[in-house]
């Protein structure tokens, strides 16, 4: 089995936890006074025990130019070894530049995993596949309520019959796969959906966001996502954990971000079938 | 009309070029010695007589991290102000995290235009097409062998007949266009379908990758590409320019690559079809 996986899955059953923080810190929002960098890694220090993944969005990091880089360095180094670190980047290019893409984040950056583009097709992702012990999320149904414009148009390919662009990717997906490890992106806002992803797929890694801001249902995202061991649903969340000390944070962004935390990873506990 | 539309329209007119150089420096086929930056700063200089825009893709910077990004920093200050720089991101994702990427490119880097996945549907673009003076050119048809895996897919909406997603997404682009500063990227390899999206999108700007080593042919590309009055194609050429030196560069990887651009640039001219 592919090494991201394992890591994943160790860390998910170490801390008994099925949340992933998402670290998409916005400068105008963090507490006066506090960086970037230090905010993620009290953020991270305060919360390694309770999560099975972090995910930075390169694109918080991007928008502050070298500096913000620098901010993301230094999350990704105050990550402890055992936490795998899913960079959510969205890329998507071919051949050289998709190699250059890979490079930069699995190679130069040493994250464990990223999400990918689907769009150019799967030769367009062969270059991050290649790196087999990390993972590869491939966008298949996002969470934004514009997704629907090609993500939910029937598609047919040369054989078969006509199905959602979304549930054509997850089967193509499969096909990708001949690493172990693939994974796919499935929003938690349609519930509908991610259950029939699970059940094509049901051995993938599955990165799913939309819980809380976005208003995905947690219990449904849970029940929805896990494979039969009830794991291997990465249920992110972001700005409830990240911006709790905004409601409650009277002893610090930290605790406050440790307790928003507890909670969010308690509700998908309680949302688990019951275990054998 | 908008302000980039204008900007390219100018150089063009003035340089009398549809050639588009791709800034996609591989560091190990660089000269002995010669920075990424210097490398760029003296082609930039070589050639800016002879390009209506160039385009660097920014995974070519992404891979050698900080250090990279400062070498991209140096080549958009190089670049004169009359010529756009368009950079070749295809970035895509929702809300605020779309609205960072835009920042990042638009705003901190400030780039002329970039280019987007269409894949998350048209709210994940609008935060790009806000800035009104900038273009946004969406992936339509790739220039690489697994573009249809997913391109090429019949689609149908609620309405309307099955077409491959490439032309699903030219006619939603047509929707987005709200004002004025969509573009789209159709690769030359596939010539038939570059004149398809032309006359269906009679007065966007046009991004044509794939010429030269891709093994896009570039009479066809500037043919199919051109709108009616014989402008607004921008016909990309990477290794080809940048390379030249290691097959013609007694003098000097500069000169070698202004005599690749002028040759590239004739061939375009000479394709056009005749002018009134």
């Amino acid at each position: 089995m592919a090494a991201f996986v394992d890591k994943l899955r160790r860390a998910s059953q170490a801390n008994d936890s099925l949340l992933c923080i998402g670290l998409d810190p916005d400068p105008d929002r963090l507490p006066d006074g506090v960086s970037t960098a230090d905010f993620n890694r009290a953020v991270i220090e305060a919360t390694s025990d309770l999560v099975c993944a972090y995910k930075p969005n390169i694109a918080f990091y991007e928008q502050s130019g070298v500096e913000g880089l620098r901010a993301l360095e230094a999350t990704v180094a105050a990550a402890p070894s055992g936490i795998p670190v899913i960079v959510d980047a969205k890329r998507g290019d071919m051949a050289n530049t998709a190699q250059a893409y890979a490079r930069a984040l699995f190679g130069t950056w040493g994250f464990d995993a990223a999400t990918v583009n689907p769009y150019l097709g799967g030769d367009s992702l062969e270059p991050f596949l290649e790196y087999s012990d990390k993972g590869v999320f491939v966008l298949c149904r996002t969470s934004n309520p514009g997704s629907s414009d090609l993500q939910a148009l029937l598609s047919t390919a040369e054989s078969g019959a006509a199905v959602p662009l979304y549930q054509r990717v997850a089967l193509l997906a499969l096909e990708w796969n001949t690493r172990g490890n693939v994974g796919l992106v499935v929003g938690a806002t349609q519930p509908d959906e991610l259950r029939w992803v699970r059940e094509r797929c049901p051995s993938m890694p599955l990165l799913i966001p939309g819980v809380g801001a976005q208003g995905g249902d947690v219990a449904a995202a849970v029940r929805g996502g896990v494979d039969a061991n009830g794991e291997l649903a990465i249920i992110s969340s972001s700005r409830e954990v990240l911006y709790a000390f905004r409601e409650d944070g009277a002893d610090g962004f930290a605790e406050a971000a440790r307790r928003a935390a507890v909670r969010a990873r308690d509700r998908m506990r309680e949302a688990l079938p019951a275990r054998l």
